[in-house]
């Protein structure tokens, strides 16, 4: 087999370099007499690297060539990836992708294209890189009609979060703090403020649910807001706090969002720490199913790529629909907010102890989190969903509410 | 694609269940016209079931009809299983199977059979039913060279080391508990020695190693010896018991065993509750992937089972290497004991503080955890591997341990 690699940055470095390592064992893992990268796509010339005599800066080469069966594309971003996929396909090759942004925004129209032309389009890749999830969903829970899911799908804030936890660190702190660690880019906007998760939101609501889901139709919310004394109430109170990108399917409707969450420290994705990402996925035959793992990272990201690459030869090159969409296209998004039924609130008045009073009435009963001691009240309630907890919290004179939290 | 079901115990009837339900879907998945279980081999006549019109008595019926193209084995034990599945693939047909214990013993000889007729043999419910993890290994972590797992593979035992932690249940409540709920057999020998952990670890070994380890190779010790002591004065310092099978390669040699270890309550595996099991895997390009679910069930396992199914039509029903181990014979098992250099000990003595510092100086320092108010002592030390450790102990005058459980 042999395999055009497009774009020869962090991950398809590791691509190559998995390849030169281990070809061998991997013709025999796919019966293929050898497996080898011929081409590596690049505007730099990449002198004086073990890629140097591979590269080339014309696509044509590859498209032209055949005796390249499998076009490994992981430049990023929508263009030209699309346009050289798109010709790949039509030229008779499988694309194997690890682009998040390509998949979220033409995922069908890429989708469409193998099938037409019978090869394979696989991106196992795209989402949590290193945690083969989409793997998963298409493969080891083919027999599932999947139900619902819910994880933590950045790993930036997981390790924010993580910190102000189990450190103390304030929200500023802990985001300086991987910044220097390089866990953080300069510009946090896409991780902090949840678009990240809601990308990957999107990808797994598609591959769940069997209907294109686009990131701008998922409810985000990131973690600017959550602060030190949220986290410390909540895990004084047993309860961790988690950027959660959850979905689920009822009635032939997607429910879908991305929104920090208080999850018990008896939940198993509340031990997923730091910049390890997690999946929790949930079939009617597979009630619960976790996965976990770097989600990011070179050789993590380039060990699904790969994983790919070699499942395009099992199927001798053939569209198979292994990553797929298109079982109830009719799937609309409806409010996620009507199934949340319990809440984290954290708000304050100028008068304590009257206030908690009217809060405790407003509810019937809350579990409260805060000594009473400074202007703070933290609690636990219950309602039915957003709107009723808005009303109560209304209707509590003198509460100012800040923070709210579901606990899921 | 027509199958035929060897046995319609729990497996085998959820598998047809899951047909039955949903065969329409599966076929747009698989790309086949229809998928539907032709026959159903039982002993029984399962007169006034769903299953009725399907069963029949003799395994020959299926061998005969050229129609069938998979045959799913869930009779359990070796024989007859082994003698139909291999005539099954002499025949042509593919074979899945759930039955550990016909993989551990005669894997090896159902895999040749397989590649001699060109038929695809599937066992990923073979372990852990419900948690795809050989799927993982084979498929997923294709681009691997997998080093090492670790794992909690037996629900019953966890279920007991859960709730002696979480309720300070005795060992014996928490097994007598375990049988009333149905989650331990009435002889639990299988569960609480070890022994079931034992043959999964000898299959992952295969599989993560590419060399037949059989389960009587694997080093095993169970539970029975772990005391509410022992619990509780790991659960105050931070960790948490389980029954952990692993194993590792290294330089051709493979180290495996099953025993209760100590895992820091921030270990991912630490978290993983009750009836649930959960495994670890170290490759060379991913780190760190976690799969958790319930490891056993009538729906889980069947999931697995059909997820199988439909890969043998995915592949056409021919041989691809996706469960198989080859790659080199030669390993050897090493001593585990090597790898291990923290230990819990707990022993007593009847001059509690004089005991303590002579053990403290034969370790040069030690984590005291019991408190010195009764005869118990209790700590955790390090020692490069078992047979250092042991001279330390004896070495310390007047100390008699009773309990060691290497810290991981």
């Amino acid at each position: 087999m042999k395999i055009a690699v497009l774009g020869c940055g962090t991950v398809g470095s590791g691509v190559v370099d998995l390849i030169d390592e281990l070809g061998s064992v991997y013709a025999k893992r796919c019966s293929q007499k050898s497996v080898e990268v011929k081409y590596i796509l690049d505007l730099r010339d990449l002198k004086d690297t073990p890629y140097e005599t591979r590269v080339i800066h014309d696509i044509e080469s590859i498209i032209n060539d055949g005796e390249i069966d499998v076009v490994a594309e992981m430049m990023g971003g929508t263009e030209p990836a699309f346009t050289f996929c798109m010709r790949a396909m039509a030229a008779g090759k499988c694309v194997v992708t690890s682009n998040k942004q390509l998949v979220a925004e033409k995922g069908e129209a890429l989708m469409a294209q193998a099938e037409k032309n019978d090869v394979a389009f696989m991106f196992g890749a795209s989402v949590c890189g290193g945690i083969p999830v989409l793997r998963n969903i298409f493969s080891c829970l083919s027999s599932n009609k999947t139900e619902s899911f819910s994880g933590i799908l950045n790993g930036t804030t997981n390790y924010i979060l993580t910190k102000m936890t189990e450190e103390k660190s304030s929200f500023e702190a802990a985001l300086s703090d991987a910044q220097k660690k390089g866990f953080a880019e300069k510009d946090p906007t896409d991780d902090i403020e949840g678009f990240d998760a809601a990308r990957k939101t999107a990808i797994l609501c598609s591959a769940c649910f069997g209907s294109h889901v686009y990131p701008d139709e998922i409810k985000t919310k990131g973690i600017t807001e959550i602060t030190l004394e949220d986290v410390t109430y909540l895990k004084n109170a047993g309860f961790a706090v988690k950027l959660i990108g959850r979905g689920s399917v009822k009635d032939g409707r997607i429910y879908a969002c991305v929104a920090p969450a208080a999850l018990s420290e008896k939940d198993i994705l509340s031990g997923v720490r730091g910049v390890l990402n997690a999946v929790f996925i949930k079939g009617n035959a597979m009630p619960e199913l976790m996965l976990s793992g770097p989600g990011a990272g070179k050789l993590p990201t380039a060990s699904d790529v790969v994983a790919d690459i070699l499942e395009c030869a099992r199927l001798k090159f053939k569209n198979e629909p292994v990553y797929s969409w298109s079982e109830h296209r009719d799937g609309i998004m409806g409010d996620v907010d009507l199934s949340e039924k319990r809440f984290y609130v954290r708000g304050f008045s100028n008068d304590t102890e009257k206030t908690t009073a009217r809060v405790r009435e407003a509810f019937g009963g809350i579990k409260l989190l805060s000594d009473g001691g400074a202007k703070d009240i933290a609690f636990i309630c219950e309602a039915d969903g957003r709107s009723v907890l808005n009303d109560r919290l209304d209707s509590a004179d003198g509460f100012v509410p800040v923070s709210v939290i579901p606990v899921l």
